[in-house]
């Protein structure tokens, strides 16, 4: 309930036009309904440059199609991340303005301009190239939510020097996303480099006692780098979501 | 190696004061040896404000007593966590100086003033009362490390009402931490309330198939709410360091 | 053995009409074979006004047809849960009278009544989109048990303002059958808000760390409101087949 | 914000005495803070007649002394489960009022009468004798909770006949509660015999491969007898909660 | 009912003694309460030469006292599993005629001669050292239930030579009981030696990726050797009861 | 080495055609490779009646045709398991003489006629209806290793006195294989009703937290019954074969 | 930096040709980027006579070509590994001089002569036919990587006598690797009869609860043979690769 | 059976001594009972010049002192792994000549001089100070089999400098055990570094997620660098083991 509202329903009161258990009535609705955060408004706010998202995967490409159309009419941004090449030219059919980044696997629909709302950039860091669906997941969400994004490509802790070559790169990044499968050991390395914050991704890269990425998860979460905060497994959009609000300028 | 010691090995080259087999000799042992980030300076300058840390769980009274001893040698702040009383009364009658929090259930060492470093404050929320030593941690480290902190106790899924409440306060921080055990659904209403970073810290709090954790580590990585991430099982160290970090003005 | 036939024994061994050897013979066959809860007409009675039901999942659509058929035959109302619309269209083509329910993803022969037999409303709420085949098989199965059924959709944890609105509704079922996946805080929240009975139906909804349902089946099993309770992983007919049951007036 | 102060406020508005700008910053708290159930009397009301309960595992004596004389302060029943005999020892002696339930391991201040709320009876069944202890919990708290309520102890699935003698007992009952450790088979079996409510509740009773009650949890959980609903492990609070909460009569 | 009181009942309802009415009632009465095997003498005959058996596991030494006197009363004889040296002592103290097996940590008290039931006899092979009590408490319960025990070990598989060596006495029994920890690799050699059954006991000897026991339960779920077949973790008790069984003369 | 071939050697040896170094170097190779036990007729005796085995799960129709073809060619009766229908088609086309029992899922070539070599009969007791493709596999491969099969289908505990009925077939039978997905109870009941051997077979039918028999697995292995032994998921041949070993007569 | 122009860099410093300020600006930039080991050469002799790897498993045929393609341009060895025919067609198509290893389910590009390196033979010994894939993988990394290799097929331990048989084999090899599926058990085995080290493959091999091969990599970390290692589940390479390393002559 | 019986035996038999039927006889019982391995002599070789090893967990300090004992009396080097210090002064009281290796928590009699055995040296590192102990029981078993050992400590990944630093070391050993706990990545980083065998011990520190070493144990059975074998969690022993067999010149 708006105070503008508000204060006219007590004027009315007060000048006896308004009968009291009627405004009793109206206010007891109030709660909840009329909440700041609960009307679109402030959904949008919280939101904010964010895209809207639809998690492609499990879903038939109708089913996206259909749900990626109907929230893009709000003329928003909209991310469908998980969708395959096949499946991306049934939407891409359906969808006008809808186009299909593959490195990411995911549709994007730009309707608004991304505003720039970073302090500096997300830095992407990935260990195979196995792993590079779900790091350019994260680097397009960082992108599409405001902050600029540098990538840094195949630098696994077998091979050590790749990584250390760059450590400017890193201790520049305001966040840096650490994509990793297998052992999950990037991460550790990386955080133990630079004084930032770094997010880390497991994936489901491996095979038999990795079982889906779940080796590499917990050795995130067992991360010997003080710091080191860690989302699911192939989330990548949940990093560079997390990544770019970590990277947000407060207004 | 430092400016001044490779200026004066050139200038000797050039002076025909060092053989130039000599020279090669000595260059040759720098790579590792002496790079900037292998120096204890630079090593303290990756640590930036943080205390150091010893984990008191799993060590005696003794070995704990020697190490941070050891670490306070040098002067500087130092942090031991998941130290209890009986163990923290040892801690103190050896160590000089030291102090034990108790409800954070750590040892700190306090020889140098803390740094503000904060860009704005990290915000700890807590689920329930038990969750509270892994809460208090989470906000000291938070505090050693730099950032004004602020605390939200008790507020369990199961009452929303005491958390809607404080929306404000939430949507007031620069970072969240938000630390609950048993199903772990704390993060991910939060998250949904406001725009802000939110750390979910799952703590061993529960019986049966919470699984000393295990049930809320899961619940917090699987948040339907965008942007959370997550720490190890009662990590509250972990996610003050990471929040703290986050937090951080850069300079 | 049903009295009457009990008498006529004893009678005719009165009268001497049967031999005390013969009637012994007859009596000693008596325990299990003719409990009263072992005949059919007992196992009706238990079943009460619910239909037979056919777990579709991991049959052909052959042998779906041939079950459906078989209890059809005997002019019971049958459910076919877990068929997918491909299996379901030659269901229809073998069995008279079947109809497809899609939303639920269940084959119903209707061929009694379905007898009122609730004190008040089953409420269905759900927390994604995704979640929604279950919980539309929990509330036909519901309806097919006699109960009215009303449905909450997509009211998940991370958009609280959805929920809280419809309070006045949640409180007014007299059972509450709450389906979530990911994280499954939903039916936290709702037990929260709400004074009546909860029966919380995990989904295999999400990915990586979700393990199909276990997440969210570890956070419904641990929920810190009291008095939830929890079905199978996906067993949205259990949940409502509960719910029905719990709902049920005593005659 | 009860109807009499939000009218009181009206008035006054009506009245001239309270200046419009005053009426708003008083209902600009509004939300949340004075929503109906955000209250404390709403708080008690959804509470219904239950007690407020402290879960003792995992506190120490002093710590559930502190917290139950804290709760019990305002008059109302509490219950503290998970309490052995020693620290109760130590809790008797610091609450005045106080009781020990040695069978259920739980104390009780009972400071109100006990309302009967039950349509009509909750039936507590347990396998074995170890499983008494959450049994005692389950029948305690549901009495608590304004249930009558019956028990029927040591029926195991392997000894059949003392369940089928029974019956009678059994669907006579409004609910029933079954307790079981090892392979947790009996909810399957008493719901088999009866078209009551089961809530199963599975017990760390075992050893080996029961691991601590997941056996039983998952026996139960994939009971093949419809409507059987379960709880945490050891959960004999939440199990009788429900079964009060599910029996009682609605107003 | 035996079929003596049968007999009576209907020979005065003959004689015109027992009125048709009451004859009824006292025969409703009969399923389940009378069924042959629900009263104590079928019971008994189910259990055959076995002892009445209590898991000491997890008891004090005041329950175990207890009940082992309490079943004693009845004449028969008593097997506790699982008592500790201190635990017995009390036990002893307390019921006259129990006396300790120390090496299968059990209380028997035999009041019974044990009657000789076997076709052949059971051997009970070990691994390792470690495992000697819960292969002792293999033998000592075969034995207990009719069958003539052999014992062979600390056979294994690292050693085969030890095991190779022995192979008539593998053949030679009727039933062979093989219990081993760690990688539980024994049952399947022994199996691939002889045409006899074989039970497989896993036991909780290891450590680290051993789980308590899982992986060597594992190992023999997996046996690579045709009719192995496998009781749970440290289950002494129930694989020497199973290989008496099995051993057991048909009367 | 046959006594024969032995003979000879020493004989050859007595008459110095052979000389002793000669005869200790043919000796030397003695050890292992001519073992009674490792002669393919010492293999054979261990078979004993049983067919040759295949584990058709996870080959192709060609590999599967191929081995059963070569065991075949033996003169042995071959059974090969978990064959679909479709691969059957191209095994028996491929396979003179082999046949297929659908039921079992099973090829079998049967050249020998079976021995009778049990004492009394097998009963394979299944719980549901989806359980019977390992139930048969179970009755086939008992009669094909020599033992009298009987079979009691659909019997789980939800509906006890579908088993209850048929008490004296249970006791009658020398072994009793059980065989039950979901939570695997039936085995319990079935032991609780009589003094026979139970072999309990796991299957992986159920969904969602039955982790494709785990459920059962765990539930059969902490069985309440005193002796119920069990085999691996799905593995009805090994239930069979344990069978039939266990009711062999010893010649 | 090579040593020559370190060397060409002083002695322009000396000689007056390159400033001070210059040469320390390129030296500030050597470490890392420089390091001996991070430039390609120093790779290459990490890698010795190994061929460069590329994993098939969960890679298109397109994909595999490709990489292939990419690494083999170098002029070196390349391996594919977990490549099926179909696959293999494609690539052979598209890269000239790969061939097929069928057995071993992959490509080889041979474009160097294979240096022979090793101090003995790598022995490969599988369990059971299922598992030959794996073996074979195993064998042809060793050999790719400069082994002797030798193979000892199905000699699993259901049937000691086959590995009885060949022990002179087993102890003349230098490294042995064993694959075993199901149980696992082999490697214990083998290890108990030879004083060389043994690596142990576990492969997924099984079903049920062989859960994919945990319960073999599970039976072989526990193996009570001193001195076993292990490598992940069907990591036929990695066991083949290791086996050559510690087979390799040291220059 | 040693040749020199054997000849003495053929010699009787030419000298007609031996008549052929006792000959036949004596060589019946050849098989297995006489076998060269299955002697004590030849385990002793298989031995080699490693010491007999007990494990000392689970045992008390009277068990240790023992078997210590038993196995000491033969003159043989015996070890004692995992026994605490209060364990340790019990046995070196029981046991003349035991001393207690602290770091390595090993209990150890050395009778015999140790055989230098190994071609190059076994080098042990360690990740954090809370492997020490494990990482110093697989050192002093690398010792006690006969290599030269050296030792690199606390070179976590967090802190990549300190390994660098010591790259010389590490190529210079001829195979190198490395322990660490937590995420377990430090044996990736090490074969990354080097072309040595790299043995890598997983070790139970850390909390939460770590499950008591099983997230190192996965990150290490997963490792990206080709050639990592793995050990047991804490099992520093076996992995000594290994090493040491590793290097040892072959006679």
């Amino acid at each position: 309930m708006d105070p503008g509202r508000l204060k006219t329903l007590l004027e009315r009161v007060r000048a006896g036009e308004l009968d009291i258990d009627e405004a009793m009535r109206e206010l007891g609705d109030l709660p909840f309904r009329d909440l700041g955060f609960a009307n679109v408004d402030h959904h949008r706010a919280l939101r904010g440059g964010f895209p809207e998202v639809v998690l492609g995967l499990g879903k038939t490409a109708e089913q996206i199609a259909a749900i990626v159309a109907e929230l893009a009419r709000g003329g928003v941004n909209v991310l469908a991340t998980r969708v395959d090449a096949q499946k991306a030219a049934h939407v891409l059919a359906a969808v006008p303005g809808a186009r299909y980044e593959e490195g990411a696997r995911a549709i994007v629909v730009e309707q608004q301009p991304i505003a720039e709302t970073g302090r500096g950039t997300v830095l992407v860091v990935s260990a195979g190239t196995s792993d590079l669906p779900i790091a350019e997941e994260a680097a397009l969400t960082a992108r599409l939510g405001g902050s600029k994004v540098e990538r840094l490509w195949d630098v696994g802790v077998a091979g050590l020097h790749r990584l250390l070559h760059r450590r400017q790169l890193l201790e520049s990044a305001e966040v840096i996303v650490v994509v990793a499968g297998m052992e999950g050991a990037l991460p550790s390395v990386v955080k133990g480099l630079v004084s930032r914050p770094v997010i880390a991704v497991p994936t489901s890269i491996g095979y038999g006692a990795s079982f889906n990425g779940i080796a590499a998860l917990l050795g995130m979460l067992n991360s010997c780098a003080s710091g080191v905060v860690v989302v699911n497994i192939d989330n990548g959009f949940g990093a560079g979501y997390a990544a770019a609000l970590m990277n947000r300028k407060r207004e």
